[in-house]
C-alpha cells in the first residue's frame, strides 16, 4: 500500500499506534503481539505502523522509552532539602505507586521483560532501572544512617519495596478475580495506596511508641 | 514420524518433556514457546509431545498442574493445633518461599497467566490461587483478631506478603543484573528470607518492646 503524504505527516495516527501498541504488547507480549492486530486497532495499517516504528521489535522499544520517559518525570523530581529519609522515601514509593495507577499497562509490560531477561534491553537497565533501583536503596540507606529506620539490609528492602508495590498493579486483572472485587477501582487504588505506606513505615521505622 | 512402542510407553520421556516446556514456557510464554523446539530439548520429537500431551495449550495446562500439584503438598500443609497466628503465617510464608526458591520456573508461569489473564485458567484460579489467597487472608485474620498483629486489612495484607514473596524470583534475571550480583545463589536466597521474615514480622506485629 502506498504512503500518502497526509498519513506520514500525521503524528497523531502515530500516537495511536503506540497507545495501541503500548495495550496489545501488555496483553500479549513481544512475541504474542500481531502488527496487523495492533495497526488495526489504531485504525492505521501496517505499512503507517512499519513508517513509524520500523518493526515490531523497534516499536516494542518505542512503547518502552515512552512509558520510562513519563516515570522518569514523576519519580526522579529533584530531592528539596531538609526533608526527612522518610518523607524522601514515602514520596519516591508514593509517585511510583501514583506512576503505577495511572499507566496499567507499564507494570505488565517491564514484568515481561524481566522475567524473560531478553539481552536487548540492557539499556532499559542502564538507563532506568538501574538508577531507579539506586534511589530506592540510597533512600533507605539514608533512613538507617540517620535512625530513623530499623538496621535493614538496604537492597532486599528496596526488592520488597518494588515487588510489594508492583505487583498489585502487574496482576490486577487476576487477583481481582481471584478476589471478587476489582483492584483498579479508585476507592481499592486508594485503599492500597494507605495499607501499603502503612506496611512499609511499620515494616521500617524505629518505633518509639509502644505497642502500635 | 511413526511411533514406535517403546517410545509410546516410556513415561520418563513425557517427564523430560513436560521439564523442557516448563522451561521453555517460562522464559517465552505460551505464545513464543515452540513445540518443536521444547520437543528437541526434550530429546524427543513433536510427534511424541503430541501423544503424550495433545497440543501446546494442554501440554501448558499439564506443565501447570504438575507446579500447582507440588505447591499444595508444600504449603497446604495441615495446620498442627497449639500454634499462633504468627507461627502459622510464618510457616505458610516460609513454605511459600522455600517452594519459590526451588521451583524458580513457577513464579515465571504464573506471572505470566496473572498478567495475561487469559479465560482458560479459571481452573487455576478456582483450584489453587483463591484457596491460597483465603489461606493468607484467614491468616492475617486470625493474627489481628488475637492481637498478635496490628489492625490491618487483611486481603491488601495478603497482595503484600504474595508480591513481596513472589517478584524476587520472578523477576530475578533482570534483577540479578541490576544489583550486580546473582539473586539465586543460596546465600542470596538464604538473606532473602530472612529479610522477608523481618520485614514482614515488623510490618505486622504489634510492638512490645520500645525501640526496636
Amino acid at each position: 500500500m502506498p504512503r500518502g503524504r497526509t498519513k506520514v505527516a500525521n503524528p497523531e495516527t502515530a500516537r495511536r499506534i503506540l497507545a495501541a501498541a503500548e495495550a496489545h504488547f501488555a496483553a500479549l507480549g513481544m512475541a504474542g503481539a500481531r502488527t496487523e492486530e495492533i495497526a488495526s486497532a489504531a485504525h492505521a495499517n501496517k505499512a503507517m505502523l512499519y513508517y513509524y516504528f520500523g518493526d515490531k521489535r523497534r516499536l516494542h522499544r518505542a512503547v518502552l522509552e515512552n512509558l520510562f520517559r513519563q516515570l522518569r518525570k514523576t519519580v526522579f523530581a529533584p530531592e528539596r532539602s531538609g526533608t526527612t529519609a522518610r518523607e524522601r522515601l514515602e514520596r519516591f514509593v508514593g509517585a511510583y505507586f501514583d506512576f503505577l495507577a495511572s499507566h496499567p499497562n507499564y507494570p505488565r509490560i517491564v514484568q515481561r521483560e524481566a522475567m524473560g531477561a531478553t539481552p536487548d534491553f540492557e539499556w532499559m537497565k542502564r538507563e532506568y532501572l538501574r538508577p531507579f533501583f539506586s534511589r530506592l536503596v540510597g533512600a533507605v540507606k539514608d533512613g538507617v544512617e540517620s535512625g530513623e529506620f530499623r538496621e535493614v539490609d538496604a537492597k532486599h528492602t528496596a526488592f520488597t519495596i518494588m515487588g510489594m508495590t508492583t505487583s498489585y498493579f502487574a496482576a490486577a486483572s487476576v487477583f481481582s478475580s481471584v478476589a471478587g472485587y476489582d483492584l483498579l477501582a479508585p476507592q481499592a487504588v486508594a485503599e492500597r495506596k494507605q495499607s501499603l505506606m502503612d506496611f512499609l513505615e511499620h515494616a521500617l521505622m524505629r518505633r518509639r511508641t509502644r505497642n502500635r
